[in-house]
């Protein structure tokens, strides 16, 4: 960074986005600089009539009826088609149900159905800890199972493979430092050495433009409230590459995912298409406030997107490295834009009254153990000055040491 | 039954209802009369409100603060205590989360746990379906688990206990017919075998004054969306006994479960008390409109909720003895007030067209394969008089043979 970066020089930045009107259509509080959807989105205003008319009309005034009448049976698949834009999946190989840990839980099962003669499932030492713990309960009940945690990147994955390997499940953007993997290099390496790869989307899915198809994934899974803005615990997604439809199974075998749910048979007989990944009667309601997140999406260039995110994430570590320099805190995340998420994460060791303190002053961040701060930018709802600010905000906070005075609370620990 | 009834008489029935308050409190559509509450309760009013709160103010303006300053964090474990008065659970007991299926499939895989020297599932040929497929799921991954489905009731169930048998996975109320089953008899019997009793309470909770302390039963779970009005798809719960809380282990071992889930440990250590049952973030909107619910239900006298549950089915039998004979339809649940839960059923080889006819006419019902017509009475509220309404219309059907007219709808077979 050569010349000095200014307040009027941000603002310039923001001329001429081509996503700046999509901030229009979501509820942002006033004073407040959101910089954790990355953990939950901000709200798009269409979802509140999304759930009206979901509870007054269809649940309330049409009832039973509306499961046929209001495609309540079918809105995980059509929001599953939705969602495949942007992830780059095909028509009906995406479906939206329960949650994130639950689908990888489904996944892996399915990826150990298909490889009958493998016993390992390897994943990440220092993923999302519940991959990992999903991965320790599927090995916990399925005999001859072995879990294998290790350091997986593009470089050292083939260390990890061999005959043994039946699914590898790795992240594809990294919680805490934001690091891209390469989906197309690591699934060739994974499918070279005979196993399945599961790919775990939630933090790229509706900020990087993800494509499974070109990757080859056989599965993935991920969560919708992050930058897909559905809304607190809105339901996860679930993918399974057309290839493998009737071929795999998975014991969350609820009647959902019966071929014939209504015939009330009483032995499972698994549909042959990507319901066979449903399990039980999903929350409806919930589901409603993702679809009017989603129905913004069909309109967005996730391409722009990408570029925005790359701009938002380099003048957060410009402004970082210019304002904050000498005041303790280390950038963790990838300083190569494009080995980068939407999201900056700071070290810091007292990261978490860092972020106390901040998000008292309406500059609302995460932190993550053991010092990790997090800053995640959402291009649809944020500008180049609102990271101006939240530097500001930041070198003051670092400077006066202000988040001494803030009585830690735990509540910064969950954001 | 000695004395004709009128629609005169059948209006004094209402005078003096306990329950005629709560009536107003739901929001019912203009000319129907909703006999599906077994499947889909009708809306609390209220839930608009707790929805539109939830929504705009702890989502939209206070954003990821609402995990702890709304107590989003812990919401499952407070409804769950509210639920727990409805079905004679203890403090800290039950939690509201995932689906019934789920749930089920979690209360396997514990009671497992708890036998691992035993290896039969035993549940119900006949019950509803998902009971079986989920046992089945889990015996297809859990090795040396060995399923047996079986036509379970007080008197049979001795015949199929011994000391191989793990778990017994059985309804409180039969989906079907409404048959109500003796839960402490039959717990007495599993206990005397040596195995753990998990009971299905899709059907009895919000209507029946069930009592798990008193049957000394080991698991449970159940839906939300049927008596207890929760809304589509609204989440389950589940029961774990106190005395197994720290020593079962279920494979759902996501994140919500870990005994420190902010440490973001690489390994599973499972929570000691009710969360060791969660996985991953739940749906809140939709767990707020049952909040709304389970609100109404602190008021609710079960005793009172019982006596009237039994009032309206007796008088829908005795109407359609009265005013259907030689129609062709058969009263197929028990006729005995006291072993039936809140639902009549009558068998119809034309059940799914009548059903529907019925629908059209603004008496909606449900239907079941092969020939099953369910008629649930909702006591909070329903009247004597819409008994009196349903059985009008059912006898114009059936006389008229309307079911003919119209054509087939498989919009029927969901309700």
């Amino acid at each position: 960074m050569s010349t000095i970066l200014t307040e009027n020089g941000v603002r310039k930045m923001d001329e001429g986005d081509p996503l700046a009107t999509y901030r229009d259509q979501f509820y942002l509080p006033k004073d407040v600089v959101y910089l954790d959807g990355n953990s939950l989105g901000a709200a798009p205003k269409a979802a509140f009539d999304e759930l009206e008319t979901a509870a007054k009309t269809e649940w309330a005034d049409q009832l039973i009826r509306s499961w046929r009448g209001a495609d309540w049976w079918v809105l995980g698949e059509k929001l599953g088609n939705q969602l495949a834009e942007l992830i780059g999946a095909g028509p009906d190989q995406v479906t939206v149900c329960d949650t994130t840990s639950i689908n990888i839980y489904k996944a892996l099962h399915a990826a150990l159905s298909l490889r009958p003669d493998r016993s390992v499932i390897l994943t990440e030492a220092e993923g999302f800890p519940t991959d990992s713990y999903i991965a320790e309960g599927v090995q916990s009940v399925r005999d001859r199972t072995e879990l294998r945690l290790e350091d997986l990147d593009e470089d050292t994955i083939e260390d990890y493979l061999d005959e043994t390997v039946a699914v590898v499940l790795i992240n594809h953007i990294d919680y805490r430092s934001a690091s891209v993997r390469n989906m197309k290099a690591i699934t060739e390496k994974i499918h070279a050495a005979g196993a399945i790869a599961v790919w775990d989307l939630c933090h790229s899915a509706g900020i990087y433009p993800v494509d499974l198809e070109a990757a080859n994934a056989d599965f993935a899974a991920g969560c919708t409230y992050k930058y897909l803005n559905g809304g607190p615990g809105s339901p996860a997604f679930i993918y399974a590459a057309k290839r493998h439809h009737g071929s795999f199974s998975q014991p969350l075998s609820g009647w959902w995912g019966h071929v014939e749910p209504f015939a009330f048979e009483p032995n499972y007989t698994g549909d042959t298409g990507i319901r066979r990944l449903l399990c039980g009667t999903q929350p409806i309601l919930s589901m409603r406030a993702l679809k009017a997140s989603l129905d913004m999406y069909d309109t967005v260039d996730m391409a722009a997107v990408r570029k925005k995110s790359q701009s938002l994430t380099s003048l957060f570590i410009d402004l970082v490295d210019q304002e904050c320099d000498g005041l303790g805190v280390t950038v963790i995340s990838p300083r190569d834009a494009d080995a980068r998420g939407s999201q900056v994460s700071l070290a810091h060791g007292n990261g978490a009254a860092i972020v106390h303190a901040l998000t008292e002053r309406g500059v609302i961040g995460g932190f993550r153990e053991p010092n990790v701060m997090r800053f995640g930018f959402a291009p649809l709802y944020l500008t180049h000055h609102d990271v101006w600010l939240s530097v500001a905000h930041l070198k003051e906070v670092l400077e006066t040491e202000a988040w001494r005075e803030d009585r830690f609370n735990a509540a910064g620990k969950i954001s």
